[in-house]
């Protein structure tokens, strides 16, 4: 369909969407629907529930909470009336609904929905100014990591759902333990958050040139940069864990201290939710954003993380394995959902301060992850398409195609298709027959076809006046017992039908299609 | 929750939403989810897909295609590059998909998404700026009637999946029968859409004051509109059909001729769907919109009429049974949702010419229903909390409360808890547990019953030794054989706890309460 995509003039004006927007369509809707089908699922399984907020919101409520990036908010046209801007992200509105309903002190909420950004697009990179962004946050006070513990567990069982096992990494780190190490190393206070954001782009850059950052632009004491380094670029998991408890310095730091602590508390929980084997305990991941408070963590997998630099070694070895050698730029690697982080396919962290900015009521503790669901989207589709899963995808989900052919004189059977079709409606069954009174059975073949319909119903004259029609599987090969159909009893017919298609359907679920692009 | 969404002041700014504009959330969020659901089911069973278009367009696109509403349309804010305006209807966004993909000849597309109109909000009314539409339409060259004979099939499928079987009524008229009444009674060709609109008033004014309108504000000739209201004030089936078929002045008029044609076989089609019992063959259904071409209908039910004027009998007596008497005046009635019209909770019609607006290529004739479903959302939650189903609509959807209960030195089994969940969420079981180390039972119990879970496995030290959990259905009463619980194999807890899960969510379908709401 690329090629009738041109932009065209149409009664006097250029026939598109607008710059960095795009329908959805075809495929990508139905691999997409899926996609948000499942991951609805999970949320669900957990007891989460779903808010609705505006499209747009106060301008004032956006303001002052994206720092430099607020540029790229889109405003609406003042019309007269309040002065109103598409909504930027959905952590915004949930902060502002949680502080606009003082009786809910906690709840389980998701939201999957479109956000806007008046960046550059890059539609080859998936860039885009419309784009999906997909959230989970827990909001309200209860014993220490319990909550971020199964944040972790619901996003395992999601990419497990997908089909990802064995091919994503969970890379976890506490913003306490960093901070404990910045304060050990001896970073001067004021220069913690910018020397946290050098040590994130570990995952893109080498050591190197990160320390250079941190010593040439930023001004720090090469020694100390020294010092960081042998933190920073330790991985591991309850090696680790046990490593960094034994370092008397570190401990004798309050905060690193209460991040060993919950470290400790949430590794034990996790271990229980079956989830460490997915963890790398990495202590190069600073997360971006200033608002993360405690636990921080970044799911990468084969495909989502660019390039790293040959002292960086991957998180898990095998999320690394096909990913392109690219430049390393920090434009260039850009993520399409800049919430999420470059590289990764979902991310997030503990951030108990942030409902407070909006509220004169007391803070409620937040936990929460943001999945990138249109580089999920992307990662699936390449998969399927290397695959070959992809063509098994079916645009509609017609189960049954009724159908009617005879000899000379034939009429078409017109009303005899239609009560077969709604006899097969009202049994919740879903079917089509083709809207003309006198189809040819070809015709009706081919459209059957087109659809990916997997069975016909075939009515004739003679098998009708017998109380009889036909049941055909698609496709089936030469040769096959029931490659012509199958009579059967009209009076049975949709036990029959029932029989097949769920059978059929069974066999052929789209969510393993989806999923099993990735699995063997 | 009301009371605590007042307007607040919170960190220096107003804390709420934008006017006209709302968070869906709680039960509201559950309850429309449910009634998007059941559409949605009803569309992919006659083989819809669905499109999702970026929620603003080029300005251009929309330009010219509102008339004087076009002053409702929002803009974004020129802050350079294109001029966009966020959508206003689902149907020129359709339109213009069509046009820039010149490959779909035809296409069943459903699209369920937020309009945007910067109209006077009235929230007491349901008047939004945000507000959700529901279009379904099919595309494409087809056989006389057969689409448009399918668009009124899946309408009543869709209102009886919501329960409101014997409550709602069709209305259905033909534009071609219209101008032809209007040419044989003498209607001057520049005045059929406008006396068409007059004519459109009769389901909230009486004829006396159509009558006027068209004389006195319109010009027209006395005797043409008595002759006129000869036409529209009839109503009825098949029986009008016959008897308009027989008025050999109105077939003399090839506009009526063509138009009584259609009108005849589509008959026979919803004969053979089942669908007449629903129809009002209705002489005075003349709807807005200027494009439509052929087939037009309005469906109308119980509460969503206003009340009609004493000699404009209602289509359906039962669908005027409890209608409210109030003022009848254009305001006062406006619809949340002008694309569904006057008092109406669905409706469409056949638009042959709208595409080619768009387009160099050819028309592409097309017939479609946009669903009300903001206000079927209203009437069905006003339903239900008269009926008192809304009370037992779950806030999430969790089944099984994992607890704990010990005596003196009670650890509070967490990690046992933690297991046990687990072990039903890989079986895809909806579970959750108390965030706390040490729960106390009453709370947990309080945990569970403020989230409606129907079911709780409860661990004791002593019963876990023995390999033993108990599970408890909730509420069940006093003297009741389980009120207590029933011990079952931890190692059969699954299997257990499955059974009776599906079969209390059999019985408990928030489907059927939705639609129970209407149907005792």
């Amino acid at each position: 369909m690329a090629k009738d995509k041109e932009e065209k003039k149409g009664g006097g004006f250029q026939l598109k969407v607008p710059k960095g927007t795009k329908d959805w369509e075809g495929k990508d809707m139905v691999i997409r629907d899926k996609i948000f089908g499942t991951i609805t699922d999970v949320f669900k399984r957990h007891g989460a529930v779903t808010i609705d907020t505006p499209v747009f919101e106060l301008k004032e409520i956006l303001a002052g909470k994206y720092g430099e990036d607020s540029k790229l908010i889109y405003d609406l046209a003042d019309q007269g009336g309040e002065l109103c801007s598409l909504r930027y992200d959905l952590t915004v509105p949930f902060a502002r609904w949680l502080a606009m309903n003082s009786s809910v002190q906690s709840i389980k909420r998701y939201h999957i929905a479109k956000v806007y950004r008046r960046d550059q697009p890059a539609m080859t990179k998936g860039r885009m100014r419309e784009f999906y962004q997909c959230d989970f946050d827990i909001a309200g006070t209860y014993d220490p990591m319990l909550p971020d513990a199964e944040i972790l567990r619901i996003t395992t069982e999601i990419f497990d759902a997908l089909g990802w096992n064995g091919r994503y990494t969970i890379k976890i780190n506490h913003r306490k333990i960093l901070d404990g190490i910045f304060a050990v190393c001896g970073v001067p206070t004021d220069k913690i958050r910018t020397i946290s954001s050098a040590v994130d782009k570990l995952d893109k850059q080498p050591w190197t040139e990160v320390r250079r950052e941190m010593t040439e632009d930023k001004g720090l004491d090469p020694a100390v940069a020294d010092k960081i380094g042998e933190f920073v670029n330790l991985k591991g998991g309850e090696d680790l864990l046990a490593k960094l408890q034994a370092n008397e310095t570190l401990t004798a730091n309050e905060s690193a201290k209460k991040g060993l602590e919950d470290m400790a508390l949430l590794f034990n929980y996790l271990n229980i939710f079956n989830v460490m084997d997915k963890i790398s305990f990495d202590m190069s991941l600073a997360r971006g954003l200033d608002y993360y408070t405690g636990v921080i963590y970044e799911v990468i997998t084969e495909g989502s993380a660019p390039a790293s630099a040959p002292d960086a070694a991957p998180a898990a070895q095998s999320a690394q394995k096909s990913s392109k050698k690219k430049k390393a730029g920090a434009d260039d690697d850009r993520s399409d959902d800049p919430s999420v982080g470059v590289g990764s396919v979902a991310a997030g962290g503990r951030y108990d301060e942030l409902v407070g900015m909006f509220s004169g009521k007391s803070q409620i503790p937040c936990v929460g992850i943001s999945f990138g669901v249109e580089r999920i989207f992307s990662i699936t589709k390449a998969r399927m398409e290397a695959e070959k899963t992809a063509a098994a995808v079916r645009l509609n989900e017609i189960d049954v195609f009724v159908m009617a052919f005879g000899g000379k004189g034939f009429t078409g059977l017109l009303p005899e298709r239609m009560e077969v079709a709604r006899t097969l409606w009202e049994a919740g069954i879903k079917a089509e027959f083709s809207w003309k009174v006198k189809p040819k059975l070809p015709q009706q073949f081919k459209q059957a076809e087109t659809g990916g319909v997997p069975f016909a119903i075939i009515l004739g004259e003679d098998e009708l006046k017998d109380g009889k029609v036909k049941i055909k599987q698609m496709g089936l090969p030469e040769g096959h017992p029931e490659k012509d159909g199958v009579l059967i009893e009209k009076s049975n017919m949709v036990a029959e039908v029932k029989k097949r298609v769920d059978d059929f359907n069974a066999a052929n679920d789209i969510a393993e299609k989806v999923g099993a692009a990735s699995v063997h």
